[in-house]
Formats: structure tokens, C-alpha cells, sequence
């Protein structure tokens, strides 16, 4: 089974925020930034799995901090675990202003994509191997995040997700 | 305070899939269903609140049934309960082929709207009233949703989430 | 011969105005609105046919409300009667303001689309039987424009049109 | 009052058609043509006024050629009379495949524009000034074409038109 | 040898200034008017040569005049030599205002273009034949602007381009 | 007068080649790279600059590898030198294919930017301090190249230009 590390398909997606992409209010459209970090996590997980790839979920996210036309939008995507078809990525996404040029982050998500093969079936990805802590850290809590989609999508009980379920009998 | 009907702002949105909405499967890329459900969850949230509204948040959104290069997509929104400055709006995605002409439904998400005044402050929004089972199955379980908003961005803790624990604790 | 109503296939098309579709004046540009129009009706004429269709005429179209940047536009098309290879389809715009919300209708056109075998041959389509008295008068009065475009692209000369003459002789 | 010819303003625009342009045959949707022809009438209304000018209504349109992705599309927009408050536009639009680079015409249509000054009210533009029969011939025949454009828009009783009348009863 | 002249592929393009062509100072992005120059170039190429053309290269553009929102872009391109398997293409950029319409020029490039068979693989493309002494001088300036590009791509030494050489030896 | 190092404001920017980038040989048309170059330098640029910059110059740009559909463009932006008022940017494009993922070298190009205060006058711009041999190398020979820029556009005699002159007559 191939190995890969999260550097060998890490991801930096640039894009200006133009009028187009505004709502009225001058800011980006929440439904804008989600296909963006969705563009750069489908690079990314093509880059880890070599493979055409798929968007399969995304995960919550919130949108806390307003974008501002003009702004420029830097999205970094990188591969947290691969499971068995498919690969969780994880995505971050900072503004700059053209003046100020800070860099502060607005968003996190983590979608899920699934690598097919040349018929359209899916297909097993490179195992992911974690090279420190942050990465170490993504990685096991990726289990949890998985638990949590398959019951959101009805394809897991809730009394089965074990990872879960400790966090809300935690206290 | 104003009150409202789901059928007051419930809005259809239709798209065809074109060339560059695609991946290389030819299939349409998830980030452009994202951004399409945005966009008409935002008109369904703006006719509800006679407001500019921001997207504040979107729930888990799983994708499983691949959308072809010329198949018409229709999304239907429609809020299911007004929060104090917030609106969940649920989201119903459906394909059909231009031969076939049989809608299948793909998607469903809900998505979360903040209105604005115009110093872009969020302001409260008119009371949703649902007027039959399944506007009310969504409006009860909305709260169930926001629970689990609060605790995925941080802002609630899991063990305070009574809605959520019965579910967990449910067997 | 395979017969469908009107309801069958009524689409309805929802757009924002967005920056780059207007003119100085902020207002959507005559075009875009023509090209919006267009896709309503080819999708609404292709569930009526099941088939490609592809644009034949468009009859004229009057631009007397001006539509705001930030409008809703709301896009309802539906086929009026299917000739041996076209389809008149009656296509309605309005559009709304975010604060008011007050739908105001602002235009009107009939297009004609052909439907298309996979030869691009074009090929019969149902025939449509209308349901109530406002479809039975656009059935009806289908025939007379018909005529009109006949002799707008010089394919009939204007004496031959029957039903367009008794209209100049009416008084 | 000022008087213009018609090479003051005529103008050409040329464009390829792209895949995004297309219908499911590969041909340049009816749509995309109409915005086109629209957006060169606007510059040479624009160029005839020197003012802003919006759409105020198209003729008929007939769509019989189709034009295959890749072709290039050249459309050129003239002035053939100015109304008190509008201007009619002739715009002609030919094909060229880029092997063979025959030009093919393909469609016809008229548009009319209105002229507005910086509050957006109508004002008059100069007159134009035929140089040559075929633009005498257009300047003439727009007499008529106005007639049916204001029957057809519900401004003028059909027994009123009297240049339209004439043809009608001309056997 | 097929022998052509300017005009039989000379090409007029013009586009206008929409909001996301812009940069913050609400004038014309560089990159648009390069993308837009390279298409004009591509379409008036394609015409002389008969053929697919993709772009070999460009030479230094200068931007001295900003273009405005609003403004109509006008770009005239026309072959100036044909190479062994290359053109050159120049391109004249100007610029009009809606209200003045006097059209100011702003740029000029000069484009190498390559003509491809059905393979892909470089054809000669037709002889230039220039008719006047404008057409003659860029004809014979071509060769010196061909060596300036064969030694900025580095595939020609300094002292080989004796064209070029006889200018800095000038004084 | 504040100094920055090239890597305060080195910027990535990625792009997948979609069908209406493309030429008839599915290939990435020319316009459209010299479009993302344009932008991925205009954000390095503001980037140093803290300013609004617009684009004054590209240099000669070969294109001699093609990019196909689906391919991922990675574009890498620098500033080199700061002139008075204007900046010198190099960038460097690369592609990779989704199932190789080697990255190759395409593209390289000088683009040159000028900064602008809050009422579009030019303005200096930070210093810059190579830090290694590479980016000390860009530095001097970029006076070259501007001394070239600076006769094409005709700001310079030929035989001024002590830099070039060296060149050309270095045999």
C-alpha cells in the first residue's frame, strides 16, 4: 500500500474577491468561498490520490468573519486521513486587505472525497502518514468526524458511534 | 411581532449543467452545488426577512448521486424556523435528465441565514409559522440542528446539548 | 400521438442581478434578460419534447420596467401549443426587491423552440391540451403569431395570413 | 439639432463560441446570440447618442443557420432611423468556421434603444442622416417596423397603422 | 504557395468595460486586455492561416493609459509576416468613451502565433504579401523583433541577431 | 525607507484548466495564462506595496509547452527589484497533470507594476533586499531588462542603454 505524506499534496488556492462575487453588502457570498475551498480541496486530494476525485461531504462551517470585495483569499487544503475510498481534507481559509496585507483566518472546513478510477468506480487512495503534531492530531480525529457524517447522511445508528458517543457522556 | 408562512418565501432555482460547472467525470463539481444552494437559500432568506441576509452557516451536506453535464438541477428552499437574528432554511435538490424528464432528488442541506440592517448589524426576523406536519417536523427539529452548530463551531459545549444527548443516550 | 399538459412541463428560473450584469444605470441589460428567458423556455420546452430543443424565434420583446442591480428576477415559462415540429413557449418575468418583495411583472415573450432527434433532425413533439380558459386563449391565439412569424421571416406572404388579417380589416 | 450618418456609430464585435456557450448539440444557444446582437446594438446606440442607452424592445428573431462551437461570430450593428426618444438598430450577424472562413449570414434583427441622460429620463439623440439606398430602404421601412412594435406592445390599435395596413391589403 | 494579403484576415474585436474587469482603481485589469488582445490575435491568425493557431508568443506590452469601467475597448489585429511556421500578429488597442466617443489609442502588442494540422503538429501557414508602405514597414521590422524574441526565449546567441545588432551600433 | 524580503510577499496561485479556457486543442489558451500571470503578480505586487498597483509592463512571454484540459496551473509570483515608482515581478508558471502530478516548468515572465496612492498617483514602493544568490541575481539583472523595456516602449535611445549595449557587443 502507497504511502503519502500531507506535504506531497498540500494546496494553496489564491482569488480576489470581484464584484461578482459579492452579496449586497460588498462582502463575499458564503455560497463563492464554499466553491473555492471545494476547488482547492479537489486539487489537493487529485494530488494525493493521482487520481480524478470527487466530492463526496462537507462538513459544517461557519461563516464568521466578513470577506470585503477586494480582499485577497488565500485557501490552504491538505489530506487528514485517507480512509478506504475515500480521503478527508482539511481546509483554512485567511484574508488579507491590499493595505493592511494581515493575514487573518475566517474559516475552517473538512470535506471528504472519494478517488475513482477511469470507469467511474472508487477506488483505495494512499494511506496518509501524519509527520508531526498537528498533523498526528487531525489524523485521529478524523475517526470522530467520520462517525458524525455517516449519522448525519443515515448510514450509522447514533448509538454505534463510539468515538461520539464519550464526547457527550463526558462529564 | 411580524409573522410569516413558509409558502411566503419559498423559492425555486434552476440550473443547467454546463461544461464548466463539471469535473473531468463530466459530472457537475460539488463547490457549484454548494454556491447554487447558497444562492437560493439567500433569495428564499431575503424574501423572508425583507432584508439583506449573509450566509451565516451550512450543515453537513453529503453528496451520492453524480449530476450530468446537461441535466437541469432545480433547488428548492424553504426556512423551517426564525431564530432571534438567525433562519434556518432547508434546502431540496433535485436532477432531471432532458430525455427522461424524471426528477430525482440528489441533495438536502439546510443552511443558516443572518439578516442585516443596513449598517450591516444582524436585526431579528419574522417569526416562521408552519402550517402542516412536515413544516412543523423540521421547525422541531431545528433546534436539534442548532445544537449541533453551537457545539461543531465551538460555541456551545457538547455536555449542555440536551437536545443532542437523548439522541446519543437514546439505546 | 402523445399528449401532455401545460403544467407538465412549467419551469420556473430564478436570477439575482449581479454587477456584471447590468448597464451605467445599474439596471440588468436587455441581453441578459433575453439570454435568461432563452434557458427557461429551452428547458421547459425540452420536459415538454424530452428531447434536445434548440431556440427557432423569439417574437418581440418590450423592455418598458427597469430591472435593479440586487433584483430578483423570477423566470416562469410554459409551452402554449406544439406545432408539427415547434413549440410556442409563453415565458412571464418579474422580478422582486429584497426589501419589498413585491413581485412586479415586467415582461413577456413568446419563443419558439424545435425539438431535435439525436441526428439533429427536428422531430414532432406531444401535442399540448390545455386545461383551463387562460391556456386555451394562448392555444388559440398561437396560430395568429405563428402566422406573423411566418411573414416576419419571409416565409409566408402577408396576404396568405388569415388569421393576422382579419385583425387590420377588424374595423 | 445634430445630425449623424450612419458610420459614425456603426460597430463590429466578434466573438468565438465557447463551450459554455453551447446547447447539448454543440450549437451557440439562441440566448447567447440575442445578449450578443444586444450588447452591439448598445455600443453603436451609445456611439449614435453619445448617452447611456438601454434596451427598449427586439423584433423578431429567427434562428435557421446553426453556428458550431468554435465558430467565430462577427456581428455588426448600424443605425437605420432616430424617433423622438429611440433609436432602431440594424444588427446583422454572419458565421466563419476557422478552416474554411467563408462567411455565412445567419441572422437579422432590429433592435430599439432609448437614449437617457444622467437621471435616467429619455432625451432625444441626433437624427440620422441616410447615405446610400440600402440605408435609405432601412430608414424608410422603419416607419413600419414601428408600427407593428407598438401594436405588439398594446400602444396602438392595429386599424391605426397605416403603414402596416397598406401591406396587408395590398392584393 | 498560397499568398494572402493583410486585409483577408484583418479582425475587429471590441468588448466593454464590465465591473469584474477591473482592478480597485475601477480601471481595466492588465490581464483582461492581454486575454483580450490574444483573442483578437487568435481569431485574425486562424482567418490567414486557415487553421487551428495557438499563441507561440508575446512580445513587451506597455499600460499607460488606464481604461475605465464603462469604456468600449476596440482592438484591431492584422498579420504583419508569416514565418517558416509562425506569424506575427499586430494589435492595436483603443479606447472610447460612451459620452465623448473619441477614440483615443492606449496599446500596441505584437503576437506570434503557430498554425496547427489536425494532429497538432506546426504547417506553414500562407505568405504575407504587404499592399502599402505601412504594411511594408512592419513587414520588414518583423525580422527584427523576430530575433529580439529568439534571443529573449534564448534560442538565439546576442551577436548572431545582426538586425538587432545594427541598432545598438548605431551612433 | 522600508525594506522587505522577497518572501514577505511571494505569492501562489492555482488554477484547474477548464473547457472554456481552452483552445480547439483542448489546450489553455494563451490569453488566458497571461490573464492568471497578470493577477498572481498583482497580488504579489499589493502585497509589497501595501498599496493599490495596476499592471505598467509584461515582457516577452514564449509559450512553448502546452497546458492541457484538466491540468493544474501553479503559478509563482516575486518581486525582484523595486524601481522608483514601479516594481518588477517575476513568475513562473508550472503544470501538473492529476494522474502524474509531476510538476513541469512552462512559463516564465517579467511583469512590471506601479503603485498608486488613494488618488492614483504613483508612488515608491519599499525596497527590496535579495537574500540569496537567486534572488540577487534577479535583482541585477534587472536593470537589464528594464533598460530594454524602457526602448521598446520608446522612453530610451537604443544607445543609451549601457546594459544591453554590453551585451551586444560582447563578442
Amino acid at each position: 500500500m502507497l504511502q503519502k505524506k500531507v506535504s506531497d499534496s498540500a494546496t494553496t488556492f489564491t482569488e480576489i474577491v470581484m464584484p461578482n462575487d459579492t452579496n449586497p453588502m460588498h462582502n463575499l457570498m458564503g455560497g463563492n468561498l464554499l466553491k473555492w475551498m471545494d476547488i482547492a480541496c479537489g486539487i489537493c486530494g487529485s494530488k494525493h490520490a493521482n487520481r480524478i476525485v470527487v466530492t463526496a461531504a462537507v462538513d459544517n462551517v461557519s461563516f464568521n468573519r466578513p470577506i470585503k470585495i477586494g480582499d485577497i483569499v488565500t485557501i490552504h487544503a491538505q489530506v487528514t486521513r485517507a480512509f478506504n475510498t475515500s480521503m478527508e481534507i482539511y481546509v483554512e481559509v485567511s484574508k488579507e486587505n491590499f493595505r493592511s496585507h494581515e493575514r487573518v483566518k475566517c474559516n475552517e472546513a473538512f470535506y471528504t472525497f472519494v478517488a475513482l478510477d477511469d470507469d467511474g468506480r472508487p477506488v483505495a487512495s494512499p494511506e496518509l502518514v501524519p509527520e508531526n503534531d498537528e498533523e498526528q492530531s487531525r489524523y485521529d480525529s478524523a475517526l470522530r468526524r467520520r462517525e458524525l457524517r455517516l449519522i448525519l447522511s443515515g448510514r450509522m445508528k447514533p448509538e454505534e458511534a463510539k468515538e461520539l458517543k464519550a464526547i457527550f457522556l463526558a462529564d
